[in-house]
């Protein structure tokens, strides 16, 4: 038995999390659970509930969505950052090279599998990812704005890793940023 | 025993499909079986192989997509179209108004669940939906403006019917067509 790791322990985060990503590879979101991902991380289930409280949090979490709220927002003020958060959108799930876009594959079989981690991941993006900065001024044009820029990047991801429709498939992400930017552009500059 | 059908049924051929279809949401690509397929439209599988000759082409066939290559090709000619794609492309997905999307969401689970699906769709849409009008003459900007085409597309029903993310979700059609057109049209432009 191994010896099993503590919350105290800095990596322990981290493993649940690879861990959770493997599971949820290996069984499909609607088979994979707490315990199995405990089991694989070596630690206590009340662990993984400690930690992450639900299976729909984990998943989400171990997406790694690759978005921070406040630059989206900084950037959605600024003109010509649509090729920037492409490309960074694209370099997070290009992470392993010898599989790049696993990952997003791993998401969307998750997501088109499961009502319940859409609406995680659906409620992860509106309220924590892509939260209004102003809330009350002007929800609505944020929401179509924010709606418009995550249809184009996701729209773009299923083309290069899943469908593998050229030129997205072979073309390097500053060539697909180039594609894509200018429409994310004006998604973002829709709205002041 | 049923009576089965035969070719010269002309219901066969549409019984087939409507059967694939069940039988693709139901088992999953990777699960369903020609043989499975042709019991649930009570017909021979040799039936079925004489129709469609393969799962894959079976598969592609049954999703229905909903274009017809010459209006795209003509389309792209003209301005101001994007959005009754859009709408078209919307309505084909709904077209069971007790479950809007629902065919959209067996189309992805399928195809993010097998690469043999995900290629037979890929090689579908470039081969024969979207194949250059006038092959030969800048097959790479035709290439890259049907890319550009379909992750928006793709991009905007992912949002409404799986990740059913607000306002894509709760628009009507000409909303969303309204919203989602203008880029459409951008990128049928881009090529002459």
């Amino acid at each position: 038995m191994p010896a099993g790791r503590r919350p105290g322990d800095p990596h322990t985060r981290a493993t649940i999390l690879t861990a959770a990503r493997l599971e949820f590879v290996d069984q499909g979101y609607n088979d994979a659970t707490i315990r199995g991902i405990a089991r694989r991380a070596e630690v206590d289930p009340a662990l993984v509930y400690h930690y992450f409280g639900t299976k729909s949090a984990l998943f989400v979490e171990s997406a790694e969505l690759p978005v921070d709220p406040r630059q989206v927002a900084d950037e959605s003020r600024q003109s010509g950052t649509g090729q920037a958060l492409v490309e960074r959108f694209l370099a997070q799930w290009e992470e392993d090279p010898d599989r790049p876009g696993q990952r997003f594959v791993a998401m969307v079989q998750a997501v088109a599998g499961s009502e319940e981690a859409a609406r995680s991941m659906s409620e992860f993006l509106t309220e924590r990812v892509w939260a209004n900065p102003h809330p009350g001024v002007d929800d609505e044009g944020w929401a179509r704005q924010r709606a418009l820029v995550a249809s184009q990047l996701v729209g773009t991801a299923w083309m290069r890793y899943v469908m593998k429709m050229e030129p997205l498939a072979s073309a390097s992400r500053a060539e697909v940023a180039a594609l894509i930017g200018p429409g994310v552009d004006r998604a973002l500059r829709r709205e002041g």
